[in-house]
Protein backbone atom coordinates (compact mmCIF):
# COMPACT_ATOMS: atom_id res chain seq x y z
CA UNK A 1 0.00 0.00 0.00
CA UNK A 2 3.34 1.96 0.37
CA UNK A 3 2.88 3.56 -3.10
CA UNK A 4 -0.48 4.41 -2.53
CA UNK A 5 0.86 7.69 0.01
CA UNK A 6 3.30 10.46 -1.09
CA UNK A 7 6.70 9.32 0.83
CA UNK A 8 6.60 12.43 2.93
CA UNK A 9 3.62 10.96 4.27
CA UNK A 10 4.97 7.25 4.35
CA UNK A 11 8.33 8.77 6.35
CA UNK A 12 6.00 10.59 9.00
CA UNK A 13 3.55 7.61 9.35
CA UNK A 14 6.73 5.18 9.98
CA UNK A 15 8.50 7.64 12.53
CA UNK A 16 5.23 8.29 14.38
CA UNK A 17 4.64 4.41 14.37
CA UNK A 18 7.83 4.27 16.50
CA UNK A 19 6.05 5.79 19.66
CA UNK A 20 4.99 3.43 22.10
CA UNK A 21 1.94 1.78 21.61
CA UNK A 22 1.12 3.80 18.35
CA UNK A 23 -0.45 1.21 15.82
CA UNK A 24 -0.16 2.11 11.98
CA UNK A 25 -3.43 3.27 12.37
CA UNK A 26 -3.15 5.40 15.15
CA UNK A 27 0.17 6.74 13.05
CA UNK A 28 -1.84 7.40 10.12
CA UNK A 29 -4.48 9.52 11.77
CA UNK A 30 -2.08 11.54 13.89
CA UNK A 31 -0.26 12.27 10.35
CA UNK A 32 -3.06 12.98 8.41
CA UNK A 33 -4.42 15.27 11.42
CA UNK A 34 -1.07 17.19 10.72
CA UNK A 35 -1.60 17.01 7.08
CA UNK A 36 -4.64 18.94 7.52
CA UNK A 37 -3.61 21.57 10.18
CA UNK A 38 -1.44 24.45 8.95
CA UNK A 39 1.94 23.71 8.62
CA UNK A 40 2.77 26.02 11.60
CA UNK A 41 1.54 23.09 14.15
CA UNK A 42 4.18 20.21 12.26
CA UNK A 43 6.65 22.62 13.36
CA UNK A 44 5.83 23.38 16.53
CA UNK A 45 6.04 19.88 16.62
CA UNK A 46 9.28 19.70 14.95
CA UNK A 47 10.97 22.59 17.01
CA UNK A 48 9.85 20.60 20.14
CA UNK A 49 11.76 17.77 19.24
CA UNK A 50 15.00 19.32 17.90
CA UNK A 51 15.54 21.04 20.99
CA UNK A 52 14.59 18.24 23.65
CA UNK A 53 18.13 16.42 24.05
CA UNK A 54 19.40 19.86 24.14
CA UNK A 55 17.46 21.14 26.47
CA UNK A 56 17.59 18.70 29.10
CA UNK A 57 20.23 16.22 31.36
CA UNK A 58 19.56 14.54 34.73
CA UNK A 59 20.14 15.85 38.02
CA UNK A 60 23.23 14.82 39.03
CA UNK A 61 22.24 14.67 42.49
CA UNK A 62 18.42 13.16 41.59
CA UNK A 63 18.99 11.78 38.63
CA UNK A 64 15.33 13.84 37.93
CA UNK A 65 14.77 15.81 34.49
CA UNK A 66 16.25 19.49 34.86
CA UNK A 67 16.73 21.93 32.34
CA UNK A 68 20.36 22.20 31.06
CA UNK A 69 20.91 25.51 32.35
CA UNK A 70 19.99 24.43 35.87
CA UNK A 71 22.73 22.38 38.24
CA UNK A 72 20.62 20.45 40.57
CA UNK A 73 17.00 20.05 40.68
CA UNK A 74 14.97 22.41 42.52
CA UNK A 75 13.61 19.27 44.16
CA UNK A 76 16.61 19.13 46.08
CA UNK A 77 17.81 22.47 45.99
CA UNK A 78 15.14 24.47 47.37
CA UNK A 79 15.69 24.85 51.03
CA UNK A 80 11.88 23.85 51.64
CA UNK A 81 12.80 20.50 50.73
CA UNK A 82 13.40 18.15 53.69
CA UNK A 83 16.49 16.39 52.41
CA UNK A 84 16.53 13.79 55.33
CA UNK A 85 13.86 12.14 53.54
CA UNK A 86 14.15 11.01 50.06
CA UNK A 87 11.32 8.73 48.11
CA UNK A 88 13.20 6.32 45.75
CA UNK A 89 11.06 6.25 42.45
CA UNK A 90 12.05 4.07 39.02
CA UNK A 91 11.50 6.70 36.59
CA UNK A 92 11.28 10.61 36.77
CA UNK A 93 7.64 10.95 35.41
CA UNK A 94 7.11 8.89 39.02
CA UNK A 95 7.39 12.26 40.85
CA UNK A 96 5.12 14.22 39.76
CA UNK A 97 2.18 11.91 40.38
CA UNK A 98 3.55 11.47 44.41
CA UNK A 99 4.17 15.46 43.84
CA UNK A 100 0.32 15.91 42.99
CA UNK A 101 -0.37 14.28 46.10
CA UNK A 102 0.88 17.21 48.02
CA UNK A 103 1.64 15.48 51.02
CA UNK A 104 4.89 14.40 50.28
CA UNK A 105 8.11 17.52 51.12
CA UNK A 106 10.90 15.76 50.96
CA UNK A 107 13.53 14.84 48.23
CA UNK A 108 13.52 12.62 45.10
CA UNK A 109 15.99 9.84 43.68
CA UNK A 110 15.39 8.56 40.13
CA UNK A 111 16.79 5.29 39.59
CA UNK A 112 16.12 4.99 35.89
CA UNK A 113 14.68 1.68 35.89
CA UNK A 114 13.85 -0.90 37.99
CA UNK A 115 15.83 -4.67 38.15
CA UNK A 116 14.87 -6.65 35.21
CA UNK A 117 16.67 -9.29 34.22
CA UNK A 118 14.18 -10.24 31.18
CA UNK A 119 14.90 -6.80 29.83
CA UNK A 120 19.03 -6.60 30.71
CA UNK A 121 18.64 -4.58 33.78
CA UNK A 122 20.68 -5.10 36.58
CA UNK A 123 21.08 -3.43 39.78
CA UNK A 124 24.45 -2.19 38.33
CA UNK A 125 22.57 0.51 35.97
CA UNK A 126 20.43 1.49 38.15
CA UNK A 127 21.32 4.76 40.22
CA UNK A 128 21.57 2.95 43.61
CA UNK A 129 25.26 3.48 44.57
CA UNK A 130 24.84 7.37 44.76
CA UNK A 131 21.77 6.77 46.69
CA UNK A 132 23.93 5.22 49.22
CA UNK A 133 26.18 7.58 48.98
CA UNK A 134 23.29 10.27 49.60
CA UNK A 135 22.29 8.73 52.62
CA UNK A 136 25.58 9.25 53.70
CA UNK A 137 26.58 12.90 53.07
CA UNK A 138 23.03 13.82 54.24
CA UNK A 139 22.62 11.76 57.24
CA UNK A 140 19.04 10.83 55.58
CA UNK A 141 16.50 9.79 58.21
CA UNK A 142 14.09 7.67 55.87
CA UNK A 143 14.36 6.42 52.82
CA UNK A 144 10.47 5.80 51.18
CA UNK A 145 10.86 2.65 48.24
CA UNK A 146 8.01 4.49 46.40
CA UNK A 147 8.95 1.63 43.60
CA UNK A 148 6.03 -0.41 41.67
CA UNK A 149 3.89 -3.04 43.23
CA UNK A 150 5.46 -5.16 40.63
CA UNK A 151 7.75 -8.09 40.89
CA UNK A 152 10.67 -6.03 39.63
CA UNK A 153 9.43 -2.62 42.24
CA UNK A 154 9.75 -5.63 44.69
CA UNK A 155 13.11 -7.11 43.64
CA UNK A 156 14.51 -3.86 43.53
CA UNK A 157 13.60 -2.87 46.85
CA UNK A 158 14.87 -6.00 48.34
CA UNK A 159 17.85 -5.36 46.79
CA UNK A 160 17.83 -1.17 47.79
CA UNK A 161 17.27 -2.80 51.45
CA UNK A 162 20.50 -5.19 51.37
CA UNK A 163 22.68 -2.66 50.01
CA UNK A 164 21.95 0.04 52.38
CA UNK A 165 22.45 -2.55 54.52
CA UNK A 166 22.08 -3.15 58.49
CA UNK A 167 24.85 -0.89 59.99
CA UNK A 168 23.14 2.49 58.85
CA UNK A 169 20.56 4.41 61.11
CA UNK A 170 18.20 5.29 58.33
CA UNK A 171 14.72 4.16 58.14
CA UNK A 172 13.46 2.46 55.10
CA UNK A 173 9.87 1.99 54.30
CA UNK A 174 7.82 1.52 51.54
CA UNK A 175 4.36 2.78 50.07
CA UNK A 176 1.91 0.89 51.26
CA UNK A 177 0.27 -2.08 49.42
CA UNK A 178 -3.69 -2.72 49.73
CA UNK A 179 -7.18 -2.05 48.76
CA UNK A 180 -6.84 1.05 45.81
CA UNK A 181 -9.80 3.73 46.45
CA UNK A 182 -12.88 2.99 44.63
CA UNK A 183 -12.37 -0.21 43.79
CA UNK A 184 -15.26 -2.88 44.93
CA UNK A 185 -13.42 -5.81 46.89
CA UNK A 186 -14.96 -8.28 44.68
CA UNK A 187 -12.82 -6.87 41.49
CA UNK A 188 -9.67 -6.58 43.64
CA UNK A 189 -7.16 -9.54 42.57
CA UNK A 190 -5.83 -12.22 45.25
CA UNK A 191 -2.25 -10.71 45.37
CA UNK A 192 -3.60 -7.20 45.98
CA UNK A 193 -5.92 -8.30 48.64
CA UNK A 194 -3.76 -10.54 50.79
CA UNK A 195 -1.64 -7.61 50.91
CA UNK A 196 -4.15 -5.53 52.11
CA UNK A 197 -5.03 -8.20 54.88
CA UNK A 198 -1.28 -8.19 55.74
CA UNK A 199 -1.34 -4.73 56.18
CA UNK A 200 -4.75 -4.23 58.17
CA UNK A 201 -4.53 -1.64 60.61
CA UNK A 202 -6.55 -0.88 63.73
CA UNK A 203 -9.10 1.38 63.88
CA UNK B 1 3.01 20.77 38.09
CA UNK B 2 4.77 22.32 34.86
CA UNK B 3 7.97 23.96 36.80
CA UNK B 4 8.90 20.18 38.25
CA UNK B 5 9.46 19.66 34.43
CA UNK B 6 12.37 20.65 31.93
CA UNK B 7 10.71 23.47 29.87
CA UNK B 8 12.31 21.32 26.75
CA UNK B 9 10.24 18.81 28.16
CA UNK B 10 6.69 20.93 28.93
CA UNK B 11 7.32 22.08 25.31
CA UNK B 12 7.43 18.57 24.02
CA UNK B 13 4.16 16.79 26.28
CA UNK B 14 2.20 20.41 24.83
CA UNK B 15 2.68 20.03 21.91
CA UNK B 16 2.20 16.10 21.61
CA UNK B 17 -0.81 16.71 23.35
CA UNK B 18 -2.36 18.58 19.98
CA UNK B 19 -2.34 15.41 18.46
CA UNK B 20 -5.58 13.39 17.97
CA UNK B 21 -6.93 11.46 20.96
CA UNK B 22 -3.74 12.43 23.14
CA UNK B 23 -4.33 13.24 26.32
CA UNK B 24 -1.38 14.61 29.03
CA UNK B 25 -0.50 11.18 30.54
CA UNK B 26 0.07 9.68 27.10
CA UNK B 27 1.77 12.65 25.76
CA UNK B 28 4.28 12.46 28.70
CA UNK B 29 4.65 8.67 27.81
CA UNK B 30 5.34 9.86 24.05
CA UNK B 31 7.44 12.52 25.48
CA UNK B 32 9.53 10.20 28.06
CA UNK B 33 10.28 7.33 25.49
CA UNK B 34 11.43 9.95 22.86
CA UNK B 35 14.53 11.44 26.15
CA UNK B 36 15.12 8.01 26.76
CA UNK B 37 15.79 6.88 23.18
CA UNK B 38 18.55 8.08 21.26
CA UNK B 39 18.52 11.71 20.16
CA UNK B 40 18.40 10.29 16.54
CA UNK B 41 14.81 8.86 17.06
CA UNK B 42 13.70 12.54 17.91
CA UNK B 43 15.88 13.81 15.11
CA UNK B 44 14.10 11.79 12.81
CA UNK B 45 10.52 12.53 13.75
CA UNK B 46 11.22 16.14 13.03
CA UNK B 47 12.69 15.81 9.83
CA UNK B 48 9.19 13.89 9.12
CA UNK B 49 7.39 16.39 10.41
CA UNK B 50 9.47 19.43 8.34
CA UNK B 51 9.36 17.79 5.14
CA UNK B 52 5.86 17.01 5.30
CA UNK B 53 4.29 19.95 3.96
CA UNK B 54 6.72 20.25 1.22
CA UNK B 55 6.80 16.65 0.09
CA UNK B 56 2.98 16.30 -0.62
CA UNK B 57 0.39 18.02 -2.68
CA UNK B 58 -3.24 17.16 -3.35
CA UNK B 59 -4.15 15.78 -6.67
CA UNK B 60 -6.07 18.11 -8.97
CA UNK B 61 -8.08 15.42 -10.33
CA UNK B 62 -8.76 13.18 -7.37
CA UNK B 63 -7.71 15.10 -4.58
CA UNK B 64 -5.94 12.53 -3.35
CA UNK B 65 -2.75 13.15 -1.38
CA UNK B 66 0.48 12.78 -3.68
CA UNK B 67 3.95 13.72 -3.86
CA UNK B 68 5.01 17.12 -4.14
CA UNK B 69 6.90 16.13 -7.64
CA UNK B 70 3.95 14.37 -9.43
CA UNK B 71 1.62 16.14 -11.28
CA UNK B 72 -1.38 13.79 -11.16
CA UNK B 73 -2.26 10.92 -9.23
CA UNK B 74 -1.45 7.71 -10.39
CA UNK B 75 -4.53 6.42 -9.04
CA UNK B 76 -5.88 8.92 -11.88
CA UNK B 77 -2.73 8.46 -14.50
CA UNK B 78 -2.42 4.33 -14.51
CA UNK B 79 -3.88 2.99 -17.63
CA UNK B 80 -5.03 0.04 -15.82
CA UNK B 81 -7.50 2.32 -13.92
CA UNK B 82 -10.81 2.51 -15.28
CA UNK B 83 -11.53 5.86 -15.17
CA UNK B 84 -15.41 5.23 -16.02
CA UNK B 85 -15.86 3.84 -12.53
CA UNK B 86 -14.96 6.71 -9.75
CA UNK B 87 -15.37 5.48 -5.75
CA UNK B 88 -15.85 9.14 -3.89
CA UNK B 89 -14.64 8.92 -0.53
CA UNK B 90 -14.25 11.58 2.20
CA UNK B 91 -11.01 11.61 3.52
CA UNK B 92 -7.53 10.40 1.02
CA UNK B 93 -7.16 7.46 3.81
CA UNK B 94 -10.53 5.74 3.10
CA UNK B 95 -8.41 5.36 -0.46
CA UNK B 96 -6.24 2.85 1.33
CA UNK B 97 -9.01 1.09 3.14
CA UNK B 98 -10.59 0.65 -0.16
CA UNK B 99 -7.67 -0.69 -2.00
CA UNK B 100 -6.49 -2.99 0.64
CA UNK B 101 -9.82 -4.91 -0.72
CA UNK B 102 -8.13 -5.65 -3.88
CA UNK B 103 -11.86 -5.71 -5.32
CA UNK B 104 -11.82 -1.86 -7.07
CA UNK B 105 -10.02 -1.31 -9.86
CA UNK B 106 -11.82 1.90 -10.21
CA UNK B 107 -10.36 5.57 -9.62
CA UNK B 108 -11.41 7.70 -6.83
CA UNK B 109 -11.98 11.33 -5.50
CA UNK B 110 -11.94 12.53 -2.21
CA UNK B 111 -14.33 15.05 -1.49
CA UNK B 112 -12.05 16.59 1.71
CA UNK B 113 -14.96 15.78 4.62
CA UNK B 114 -18.47 15.32 4.31
CA UNK B 115 -21.39 17.88 4.92
CA UNK B 116 -21.72 18.66 8.76
CA UNK B 117 -23.64 21.99 9.84
CA UNK B 118 -22.28 21.23 13.10
CA UNK B 119 -18.59 21.49 12.40
CA UNK B 120 -19.48 24.35 9.86
CA UNK B 121 -18.67 22.21 6.80
CA UNK B 122 -20.91 23.16 3.95
CA UNK B 123 -21.29 20.93 0.87
CA UNK B 124 -19.81 24.21 -1.67
CA UNK B 125 -15.98 23.33 0.53
CA UNK B 126 -16.27 19.82 -0.47
CA UNK B 127 -14.50 18.82 -4.21
CA UNK B 128 -18.24 18.37 -5.47
CA UNK B 129 -18.59 20.41 -8.29
CA UNK B 130 -15.35 18.63 -9.29
CA UNK B 131 -16.73 15.62 -9.15
CA UNK B 132 -19.85 16.79 -11.42
CA UNK B 133 -17.02 18.21 -13.94
CA UNK B 134 -15.48 14.90 -14.07
CA UNK B 135 -18.48 12.59 -15.08
CA UNK B 136 -18.79 14.66 -18.04
CA UNK B 137 -15.36 14.86 -19.01
CA UNK B 138 -14.60 11.19 -18.67
CA UNK B 139 -17.93 10.29 -19.58
CA UNK B 140 -18.10 8.55 -15.93
CA UNK B 141 -20.35 5.30 -15.61
CA UNK B 142 -20.66 4.51 -12.43
CA UNK B 143 -19.96 6.81 -9.28
CA UNK B 144 -19.61 4.75 -6.27
CA UNK B 145 -20.43 6.76 -3.18
CA UNK B 146 -18.21 5.12 -0.49
CA UNK B 147 -18.80 7.53 2.20
CA UNK B 148 -19.59 6.82 6.01
CA UNK B 149 -22.48 4.88 7.10
CA UNK B 150 -23.02 8.37 9.34
CA UNK B 151 -25.97 11.07 9.29
CA UNK B 152 -23.05 13.34 7.88
CA UNK B 153 -22.26 10.70 5.28
CA UNK B 154 -25.65 9.95 3.95
CA UNK B 155 -26.51 13.91 3.51
CA UNK B 156 -23.47 14.05 1.79
CA UNK B 157 -24.27 11.03 -0.57
CA UNK B 158 -27.53 12.42 -0.81
CA UNK B 159 -26.53 16.21 -1.87
CA UNK B 160 -24.26 14.69 -4.53
CA UNK B 161 -26.85 12.62 -6.03
CA UNK B 162 -28.54 15.87 -6.77
CA UNK B 163 -25.78 17.76 -7.64
CA UNK B 164 -25.41 14.86 -10.46
CA UNK B 165 -29.26 15.89 -11.38
CA UNK B 166 -31.69 12.81 -13.16
CA UNK B 167 -30.00 14.18 -17.06
CA UNK B 168 -26.94 12.50 -16.91
CA UNK B 169 -26.87 8.95 -17.71
CA UNK B 170 -24.29 8.09 -14.61
CA UNK B 171 -25.25 5.27 -12.49
CA UNK B 172 -25.13 5.86 -8.60
CA UNK B 173 -24.40 3.48 -6.18
CA UNK B 174 -23.08 3.83 -2.94
CA UNK B 175 -21.83 0.74 -0.60
CA UNK B 176 -24.07 -1.72 1.06
CA UNK B 177 -25.28 -1.41 4.69
CA UNK B 178 -25.54 -5.04 6.53
CA UNK B 179 -24.21 -6.54 9.09
CA UNK B 180 -20.47 -6.39 9.52
CA UNK B 181 -18.75 -9.71 9.08
CA UNK B 182 -17.77 -11.68 12.56
CA UNK B 183 -20.33 -9.67 14.38
CA UNK B 184 -23.29 -11.80 16.50
CA UNK B 185 -26.83 -10.79 15.18
CA UNK B 186 -27.57 -9.89 19.02
CA UNK B 187 -24.59 -7.31 19.13
CA UNK B 188 -25.69 -5.53 15.91
CA UNK B 189 -27.61 -2.01 16.45
CA UNK B 190 -31.10 -1.69 15.25
CA UNK B 191 -30.18 0.86 12.27
CA UNK B 192 -27.84 -2.12 10.83
CA UNK B 193 -30.07 -4.42 11.28
CA UNK B 194 -32.63 -2.58 9.67
CA UNK B 195 -30.19 -1.69 6.79
CA UNK B 196 -29.45 -5.41 6.78
CA UNK B 197 -33.50 -6.53 6.48
CA UNK B 198 -33.81 -3.74 3.70
CA UNK B 199 -31.34 -4.95 1.86
CA UNK B 200 -31.51 -8.75 1.97
CA UNK B 201 -30.26 -10.71 -0.88
CA UNK B 202 -32.00 -13.88 -1.93
CA UNK B 203 -29.62 -16.72 -1.97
Amino acid sequence: MAELLPPALTKLIEALGNLPGVGPRTAERYAYYLVRREPAKAEQLASALTGLHSGIQYCPKTFALISSDEDVSPLYSDPRRDKKTIAVVAEPLDIISLEKTNEFHGTYHVLGGLVSPIDGIGPEQLHIRELVGRIDEDTVEEIILATNASVEGESTALYIQQQIGPDRTVKVTRLARGLPIGVDLEYADQITLSRALEGRQTL
